[in-house]
């Protein structure tokens, strides 16, 4: 099972996109302010949340194009999924194709990532089309698991 | 293939969910400005947007706990999939478990439409919480799609 998302960065280009997804300033600028790693491929790079991380393997860097991560650790249910962006450029916008695959349950907390997925797929959004995200801790909270 | 969100109202009853998933004055106030039609069990709604629109059959209504309507007219991947509104209480939050089931193409469309239903929850829960959601036309645009 797989959450899908598609976003829309205006006056930006891919690589605007592909910067933000692939050095350490443009990640903690959307995602997690706390993020530390190697970003080439075959790197693993640790996001920390308030409550929690990620630490994920860089599995395909194709500039402009896609970035692939695999999750090597965090979450039990996060172990072993990949995150893909798929991007492509139309006319003024960058769009973005995000894929979270290969989740084994549609539990309550793959509902609960779905949507914070969105929250922070506008974050990069608003960081690309303003200069201004809304990583965590700043970020923007949906329920009582944040 | 299913869309899947989950949010949490804060202080808020599951009965403040359900009138606002239930009521035309509810719907119109997160979702879209324009909608009419009968909200009772095996009734129609129309939704209807800045783009297009939706007719959805009301198929399953309990009280504080279940809304689920069958998407009857609209968009071609749209029509015959059903959304599924699961509603509980976890202290001073009504947590919305949110469900849009058997999509057939996990295709660009479906990326869009999950991202945007991830937005208009939080114009529900804005909309209980404050008293104003943000429905269509006055909703956060994602993308070239809107």
């Amino acid at each position: 099972m797989d959450i899908l998302h598609r976003v829309g960065v205006e006056s930006a280009t891919v690589d605007d996109i592909y910067a933000a997804l692939t050095t350490i300033d443009g990640l903690a600028g959307w995602w997690a302010s706390n993020t530390t790693g190697d970003t080439d491929i075959g790197g693993v790079i640790q996001f920390r949340f308030t409550a929690g991380g990620f630490d994920m393997k860089v599995t395909d860097l194709r500039p402009g194009q896609r970035v692939r991560w695999e999750v090597v650790d965090g979450p039990e249910e996060w172990i072993g999924t990949d995150v893909v962006w798929d991007l492509k450029q139309q006319d003024d916008y960058a769009i973005i194709l995000f894929q979270h695959r290969g989740w084994k349950e549609p539990g309550e907390f793959m509902h609960h990532c779905s949507t914070k997925w969105a929250i922070y797929l506008m974050s990069l959004k608003q960081l690309v089309e303003t200069g201004t995200g809304a990583p965590d801790p700043r970020d923007i909270q949906i329920s009582d698991w944040h």
